[in-house]
């Protein structure tokens, strides 16, 4: 398969292509780097990646970008930045894929553990969360030409906890190669309409 | 209890102030009628309803506007809607209020059926409902001075069957009455952190 891998400089991105890069033509994507550049948040640049890219048979998203901070002191405004990223960038990548993916092809997107095990600071990533569990169950029933949509969501990876570990107290770090088959799973199987969980 | 009903003129507001009003002080809001005006989705707004209304002990949210559009016509702009009103709406009373509500006192939000139980259409909706059940999850366990949150999802109700039933084929209508018991568990009982499903 042709896969646009969107965030693939990521932890959670370089999981996905260790995992699909041995069987499958990866085209590497993110926000400075990468194969293509794009900006999630912008359906604009999304439009012109998919121009780029040309058909794919599958689209995976491990970019988003969210902000984390004491629930009290969030704001309007720093709310909006994992709704307008993680959220709605995501999205994008789905509201403007539909005609650039293959019939039967798929969109797996990235949420994470914070909506059903919260951490402090985390009110804004469980949102977010949430929101994209809500979105592929929602969206799943009318993917145009048999396409499918689910959404991983891991626990901290393994290789992430150097970075973000002493914001989990206690959570069990995930194996990245887990989290890469998980990917798989959507990619390569027959799932729609999933939230994968991976922890 | 003094308690703020906002989209108290709605169809879930009346069947929430039916089953609250016997018991306790209810101030109804909304956006163009009520005893105080707001738009949630404005936080000046939410600030000055909460300025005029002084100290109350619970705060319901039964508003919030989607789009309702077949999947493959959502734009950025119309997924944005609920995004910016009936998620970011409802947390725009829970930032602006925690000064506002007393101590143990609750935020009670509402969601929806659609992020479990899908229809054609309900992309956004499902979108909102999911996003609106991670942040009553994250965002519990920070909640200051044990005030509590959590959000309601009922199904369709039966005295919005009129209105909305062709677009919900299949689905049991869940009577007004229910749904208004469940805000009541949230208000007057210990839950919090909880999603509570009706129907
Ligand atoms: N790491 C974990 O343990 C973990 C666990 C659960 C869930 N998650 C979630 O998984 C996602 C990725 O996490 P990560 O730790 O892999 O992040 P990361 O290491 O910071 O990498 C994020 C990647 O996404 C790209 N990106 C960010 N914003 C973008 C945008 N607007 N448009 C295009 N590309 C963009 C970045 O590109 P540039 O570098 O070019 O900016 C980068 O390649 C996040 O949503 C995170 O919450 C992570
Ligand atoms: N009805 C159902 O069967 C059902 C089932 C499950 C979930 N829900 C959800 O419950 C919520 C309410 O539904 P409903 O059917 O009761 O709606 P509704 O009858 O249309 O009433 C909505 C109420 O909210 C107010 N409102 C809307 N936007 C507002 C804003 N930005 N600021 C302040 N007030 C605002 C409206 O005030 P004005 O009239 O003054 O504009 C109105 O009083 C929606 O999110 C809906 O998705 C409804």
């Amino acid at each position: 398969m042709r896969i646009i891998v969107v965030g693939a400089e990521g932890d959670v991105g370089r999981a996905v292509c260790k995992e699909l890069g041995s069987r499958h033509e990866l085209i590497r994507a993110g926000r400075s780097r990468g194969d293509v550049t794009v900006d999630i948040a912008d359906p604009q640049s999304v439009a012109a990646m998919y121009t780029r890219t040309g058909m794919v048979d599958a689209v995976v998203s491990t970019a988003g970008e969210v902000h984390f901070g004491a629930l009290c002191e969030f704001t309007r405004e720093t709310f909006m930045i994992g709704l307008r990223n993680k959220v709605m960038g995501q999205i994008n990548l789905v509201l403007g894929g539909f005609d650039h993916v293959a019939e039967g092809g798929s969109f797996t997107l990235t949420s994470g553990v914070l909506d059903r095990d919260p951490i402090p600071m985390g009110a804004g990533a469980a949102t977010a969360n949430g929101a994209l569990g809500g979105f592929v169950v929602g969206a799943a029933i009318e993917m145009p030409r048999r396409q499918r949509i689910n959404v991983v969501s891991p626990g901290l990876l393994d290789v992430s906890v150097p970075r973000y570990g002493a914001w989990f107290p206690g959570h069990e770090p995930v194996a990245a190669g887990r989290v890469g088959r998980a990917f798989a799973k959507s990619v390569e199987g027959a799932l729609t309409g999933k939230v994968i969980i991976v922890g």
